[in-house]
């Protein structure tokens, strides 16, 4: 399935772990991830999922594909600023939130109105955001909605 | 001035009532309404900026111009869906948020992600957003963001 | 009426002299100019408007509301940078294209693609673009395709 | 490279005949096509592509990936209707333009606009379109312009 994982572009080394930890389990597991395609969270869930060889969807704010980051295998420039979360949070069939600032906010509030199920590593506590301990409890939530 | 007032598309009759009085103070104070153009919320707060002959701005997510609510003055259609929310938050120097679910939420998210200041009259609670008590406060509270 | 006037963000003097001449016009019929809000063509055609106190929206590729030329009496910020072109033609009822380079084709293009009626002043020679001789007989053009 | 090719939702046999040779040469070749996703020269072009293991990224107007016609392998959702055009042919590096009408022109517009070289099988006739005679000339000219 792919899955959209979402989070700041900037973040703490223990954030970082954690999002690359969560990339290598949804790779390992065959998903696909879709994010923002820039740093902090975006930069380390796919540094994870490229070291199990997982595709990675980058949907960027800008018009150039070379504003991705390296791990990114399919990056798509969008041009549209922030008007780009949409996009992010509506390529997945669920949503992974790490960590995150106001852009994760909008992504959540977004993903939900698009009637995606959301989990939550250390982010924003907002109804209808299912809060888990770690990667491991975040892919097998995000699996178990899809049948 | 230009304020962006946010909330759900569908609302109670007492949180109406709130937008509606919200409307027409700003009408009243010479600022233009800028919203989703919508139902709910946004019917309500154009309608009370009309009983004041103020300006509203409706930017709709579908491309007809017809699915404005009847009190928008500058009805914008855009065929963005939800991406849409960037620009009604955009739009305005400060932001007034109403209620609200999902979307409102994202659009909160944006707000702050494009560094505006938000006032919240009964709706999520989030670090940021500066809770007001009535329509009057949030008024004040956004006129004085900007010198 | 709406209708949404393209065309370059530079011209030559005798292309503004028409844009400006074509604004008055439209203003004095009491219909309202769609434009992208930028220069050459879509500040000669806001200052002909202005000049008869006529409205003018201006829909932005940038995010911000400074950009617009000092004519626009209704900016729209959005941020989506050349993708806005499909909001600049989707506002009008009909469209009136001047001159104009790429960005303009891809606008008549929309246009098209929209349904809308296109009328051209000495603009890309296109199948569906109508082709007229000055101002008043674009004028009359699009006011004859709204019944 | 990435190469966008764009044309028609409906072709005849015969457009669509040349739209699967060019999308089988470009997957020969080594390179991504980028198109809109749906129909008729879309489903063409992929479907050639497919032939040979080719990738296609398909990016749609609407936000259901299931719309994507069966022949793409990365499909993208937008939800932005006719505005994804720019995405279109901002994610290729050349762009090649088969047939099509009115959102045809508008892509290659706005191809011109990003400053893409663009080649033109049976298309309409524009200045800045390099008009080709069948699809191998057409990957020969977009693989000459990247060097």
């Amino acid at each position: 399935m792919r899955v959209s994982v979402i989070g700041g572009s900037t973040a703490s080394a223990e954030i970082e772990a954690i999002a690359e930890r969560l990339g290598r389990l949804l790779a390992d597991r065959g998903h696909t991830v879709v994010c923002g395609g820039l740093g902090g969270v975006m930069t380390a869930v796919c540094r994870g999922a490229a070291s199990s060889n997982g595709r990675t969807i980058g949907i960027l704010p800008t018009d150039r594909l070379a504003d991705a980051n390296e791990y990114v295998t399919v990056p798509i420039a969008t041009g549209l600023g922030h008007a780009r979360n949409a996009l992010v949070v509506m390529n997945g069939e669920a949503v992974i939130a790490v960590d995150g600032g106001p852009g994760t906010l909008s992504e959540i509030g977004l993903a939900l109105a698009f009637a995606r199920p959301v989990a939550g590593l250390d982010t924003h506590d907002v109804t209808g955001v299912v809060a888990v301990e770690d990667p491991e409890a975040a892919v097998a939530y995000v699996e178990g909605t899809v049948e």
